[in-house]
């Protein structure tokens, strides 16, 4: 029997250990570094590094070649983070139950912390692409899902639909493709990154993208759901803001129930394109469930 | 005889053209867009992937293959102004005669277009990394050698250091290693980028490293004299905007008369270091002579 509280938990552990040894690479300890360390380490789920895992382990893959993409992942995930909750976009105070880090430090080391992590990613990621002539290539792919996935035509593009007056979205099919840059692009970039680095056939990267469209959409609609009925205890963040900013939001367009609907439906359409995968995509399988299931 | 001038406007058309072509790419024109391009387009000396092209030449490469570096340079480095000038930095109205991207846009726009254009030089590098299976392996070196350049290692420590009031230089060697982070390090990695693209020899990376520290050093106090000296009509930007800031610099360390003896110096071991190339190495001399005879 397949027990992903413990899956998880490992996972988070191999990981944490691993962007641990990664900050250590610098040279002196100084500002910035105490910046990054603090938000890269304060607690997260870690969800887009164990998706890559996940899809390595899925497509048959060693996961371990796979953990320096996971770590790059979750800098750009940080960094997206940082920059999100400063004053000029979200002004949020509090990520993850603690002050954020332009709160934490000051702006402008918020920002360049930001800038930081983003820039590790690429640095992290060309160091172990150089390390080993054979799998050069498989690594530069990564490099150009993850740079696609968080630039300009993915995730900030989102962003700055989410942040804007005029391009806010008003329906539900502008709430998705909003979403689909924000969120999903990244998630993609997960998948497909660890599928690749596990030696993926190419037959079945649209499986894998589909799977990871329906569960990025789902834990989308899931976070609403939470902002309206989740426990700020347990959350560690405040609920209920969503409404209080006029955010048009899944529950805020389609009703508290027709969201759950949607997103048990999209959770299914996920575990469907995953029908040919083995037990190897177990994880896989689980962690669609638990997007919809989880409280915080 | 060589004429710098055409060499250096030509050279500036090759690169704007470029950059035209990688903005392009975006599937629809939008505000980060706009920001980005109004930022990228501005009208700067392209210095960095001039550099990138003459160091490519001087070893004997094929410099059209290097102006995807030339460009993700120039992102890194465009990137890194508008986040500069940002209000909780260095608070900068003006830039390049022209207002900065903040005012001209808003800070949100601002900060998010400096994450594009760092993002779309990893995206730029890989997707050329990806077109030719036997030069993927020198993309990636190009990819660590920037990202480690532009991260907090490299420019983003020197940017803490100018502007974190206890970390700010007060002596001449704490200005140097700061100026070393701040903007030596991108210049080295443009002039070894180059030349790694171009085919260099690895016994003479140091001599390259050499040139770039020198005139790396260079550029940065013929910029402190020119804020104590300079034509504001002809820089586009205001002058003894440092002295009013109680900012060190050269000039405030060291007399005018003695920082312009230090940058004369710094040109000669430039040119010192490329003693043992031949004439291709012609644009990389008279750029460091030009670095200390501009007007802005």
């Amino acid at each position: 029997m397949f027990d992903l509280d413990s899956y998880l938990k490992s996972q988070k552990e191999r990981i944490n250990h691993a962007l641990e040894s990664l900050l250590k690479t610098a040279d002196k300890p100084d500002r910035i570094l105490e910046a990054m360390t603090y938000s890269l380490m304060a607690g997260g789920k870690r969800i887009r590094p164990v998706l890559c895992l996940a899809a390595a382990e899925a497509v048959g893959g060693n996961t371990e070649e796979a953990v320096p993409a996971a770590c790059a992942l979750e800098m750009v995930h940080t960094y997206s983070l940082i920059h999100d909750d400063l004053p000029a976009m979200d002004d949020d105070a509090l990520r993850r139950g603690r002050p954020t880090c332009h709160v934490a430090f000051d702006e402008a080391t918020a920002i360049l912390a930001g800038d930081a992590l983003l820039t590790l990613a690429f640095q992290t990621l060309s160091a172990i692409g150089l390390s080993n002539d054979e799998r050069t290539e498989k690594w530069m792919q990564v490099i150009q899902l993850i740079s696609y996935a968080a630039g300009y035509c993915g995730m900030i593009q989102g962003q700055m639909l989410d942040i804007s007056s005029e391009g806010r979205p008003s329906t539900l099919d502008e709430l998705k493709s909003m979403h689909r840059l924000k969120t999903g692009a990244l998630i993609e970039a997960s998948l497909i990154s660890g599928a690749v680095l596990g030696g993926l056939n190419s037959d079945r990267i649209s499986l894998l993208e589909s799977y990871a469209q329906n569960i990025g959409l789902a834990f989308q609609v899931a976070d609403d759901i939470l902002n309206v009925e989740g426990d700020p205890e347990i959350m560690g963040k405040a609920v209920g803001t969503d409404r209080l900013r006029h955010k048009n939001t899944y529950p805020s367009l389609l009703g508290l129930e027709k969201s759950k609907d949607f997103s048990r439906e999209l959770v299914e359409n996920a575990l469907q394109a995953l029908e040919t995968f083995d037990e190897k995509a177990t994880p896989l399988r689980a962690i669609a469930k638990y997007i919809i299931e989880r409280k915080k």
